[in-house]
């Protein structure tokens, strides 16, 4: 033990809420070397969700198993990680999102390593070079798509999350998967409202005075995955179907935005579809 | 003609945009001696939506006679008024959007008389009365319905707007026929999201990160009218039932107002379910 | 020991950050049988926060006791409340705070007990008989404010909490010193903005495009106390300065209520004139 | 005349409100071939506000001729527009709002043409490369300033509008005079509080809870100008100045594109450094 440079770990865990729990989870960091920086819990209906930050100099090896033996104990689960996430971003024709998530990353917003875009147009890849950032065009019809979720699947390799930046294609099932809670998508709605297609030319002929839009896990349902984030705008009778575009970009992008910059930060915990996001 | 004391009318018209419509209105007002103080428009997909405030000392007959002409010729329909509204309340239990709607009438912040308010308990009558309000208890179950929807329709001759303040029996077509773009009702959920009862529940359910309210005028299909106006706010994992039901209170009070005092002001046209709402 | 009904309590605590800190007041709590049941914490600049909530049914004397040697070992101040707290409103001609507060009281919004309201004017008058609550008229002068203030401060011995909902008169040094971080005002601006008289007139002046209005702990410095909340809403140039007035009472109104409601739950701090209000 | 592609325009005039006025000009453009296919006014303090957008065929020549008579007549001041405007963007190293006008022009939110970037910095160079915009990097230090920027003023002949992307030199009051109502700047906080430098640790210090960014036209006064559009966001106690920083500068780059778009469409009318911002 020592010997080793200070990193710092974050740990996820929810539980049973049973008494003494709180307290056996912070003496089993403390008893493995480590220093809690930050601590954050919500309990509700039961359970214990529970966040917490440290430094460590240890292995992790003893604290990962010390862990494992708790989460037999308490029905617990839990992740910890300590290095920066690598993300990869989707994206279809529409540039926003993309460009939007590449210059916060730029800007030192997003604490992660953009791996690679990946599209099914080639129309992002002088977006990607101006960035840096490596680019692959995987077309996809109703055939190849097997196919080409496949190839996907081996890019995304050691992948920590997928942002679907306006990726519009539907994720089957078995791509969806590989990823849970591990894919995040931004829905240009306030859902449950206005699921499926194009959501603001539904919300037009619904004649709201709101748009909305909201990021989410995705899962097998479509547009039914558990929600991190959402804003809304308000809008009038002069907006036609264009300005809603317009104006709901800018939910898109920060509503976007922000559960990628949540995820990165390990703060979100989910449970029976719901999220719970530390702040 | 003349001898009149002035008086300020709003006329409200919608007609398929014809070359000419809008000189013709203006002409008409003009030409039957009105001053117009304030107009507005709007153009949708080959309609136009307007509204003219003017001021006129002379007879409505004659001003009336022409416009159902201009009618006849332009498939228009239109409505002037001149008075204040005189409106009526039906509330039950809940009280904050009674009370609301009180203060601020007090306050100077809706044009209009405050008639009366019908309820179907008798717990509102001490406020009725700190208001100085008319109150009629007007109790209703599964089978005394009908005959208490006749009571109020016989109690509402003569209002101008009905506005349910959180009043929350689901009231019967025939009596919807009744009023035709009178009643204004809130709702307290982000329409079409979350139709029906106990919206705060099956938000909480589904695990959203907003609420919202909205006003919407009252047609046969339960929660599926005309909106007039919404708001939202924001929620997070440590907010319960409770305390959606605490934070949309906000919501509805200012919501169902805001609908009310446009409506007040002449400020609202529907067509198609969907409302243009003048500033 | 034993014997006595089981009671909530909530501790708030600063320090200085020394190691050792967090879990020496944790364990002062549970050694005298306290139960904790929520707990948050902020550290900044060298600074910890807290707010324990606790149940406990032993006696207060000892544990108060322990804090005392506590606070000398760490220059820590701290405060501790069981009982719901009783709060007197004082209030000028505008209605519209004062009927906001005793609306959401009577909701269940408010866990307090209003013990009074105290007007410089008798138009409030009915407005407490309806909400049964004691009023007390003190009319003010230049030359009869000291003994008005004397007056009020007899009236509010035992006062938990002075909230002045749009009391229209500036307090003296020599009264705001007899409720340190226990007089909560709502000025209807966007502070620092618009200090002074007349916030709404000076906005329009200025040709802003959002009011604001912000809830404060008063010193005797004025319109410069700790900000606890703030609000704004969009305006523009259609809004008078009437307009303005009518828009801005509902921020005032949510906002002072906020501001209320976050001192009685004993969820704010204050240290170097800014707060922590913790969710 | 004729013979000429009908083609759009836009007349905004504002004079004092003499009876008869909004006539005359409708008239005043009819007669020249026009076709109003919008109007908007406003009154207010005896001042009228017109915008008019409407198609023409004809020679612009006798109709301006028209108006330069109409003004001398009623003290009416106008400008009228056909083409698409020129503008140029001024920035130093930040670069969040650069790209985000970049972005949306790329995405037709703004219609114009972006015919130069000027920076004091190189650093911005590959970005305008990226989306094809001629780059001149004009270093400046306080004895080069005059000469800077006389060589910006000779770069910017032909220019409808200067945005000022955060660019972080102050303009003289000689520079200033060349481009009146024709600089945008975004400030970073809610005017008028926060003036002049560092505004977000200003909002740290003062313990604020909610953040601002106001875009308005540059004047000889620092931060004076008349705003044209203002948004907040909530912070709390958690958020240092870094996240201050961070989330400012989503409002920033929403509030300087939305002026921007106000003024590309001729929607904005100065009097008495307010503005009339036309839906």
């Amino acid at each position: 033990m020592g010997g080793f440079a200070p990193k710092t770990g974050t740990l996820l865990v929810q539980a049973p809420h049973h008494k003494g729990i709180v307290s056996a989870i912070q003496q089993l960091l403390v008893s493995h070397g480590a220093t809690v920086i930050d601590a954050a819990h919500h309990a509700e209906d039961g359970r214990l969700y529970q966040r917490l930050r440290f430094d460590s100099s240890m292995l992790e090896g003893p604290l990962e198993h010390a862990l494992r033996n708790l989460a037999a104990r308490f029905e617990l689960s839990w992740q910890i990680s300590y290095a920066k996430k690598r993300i990869a971003i989707l994206t279809s024709k529409q540039e926003h999102c993309l460009y939007d998530l590449l210059v916060r990353h730029r800007g030192g917003e997003l604490p992660c390593e953009i791996a690679m875009i990946i599209s099914n147009h080639p129309d992002a890849e002088p977006i990607a070079k101006h960035f840096g950032t490596p680019f692959y065009y995987l077309p996809v019809t109703a055939e190849s798509k097997p196919r080409q979720e496949a190839d996907m699947v081996t890019l995304l390799q050691g992948i920590d999350l997928v942002v679907l930046a306006r990726y519009m294609q539907i994720l089957s099932p078995g791509f969806v998967k590989c990823f849970p809670q591990r894919i995040i998508n931004i829905h240009h709605s306030f859902l449950p409202a206005f699921i499926g297609a194009n959501p603001y030319r539904q919300a037009h002929e619904r004649g709201v005075k709101m748009i909305g839009a909201t990021s989410h896990y995705v899962t097998a349902e479509l547009d039914q995955g558990p929600i991190i984030e959402q804003a809304t705008v308000g809008i009038s009778h002069r907006d036609g179907v264009d300005d809603l575009t317009r104006k709901g970009r800018d939910l898109e992008k920060r509503v976007l935005a922000a559960a990628v910059r949540a995820h990165l930060d390990d703060r979100i915990l989910v449970h029976a579809n719901k999220t719970v996001v530390f702040d």
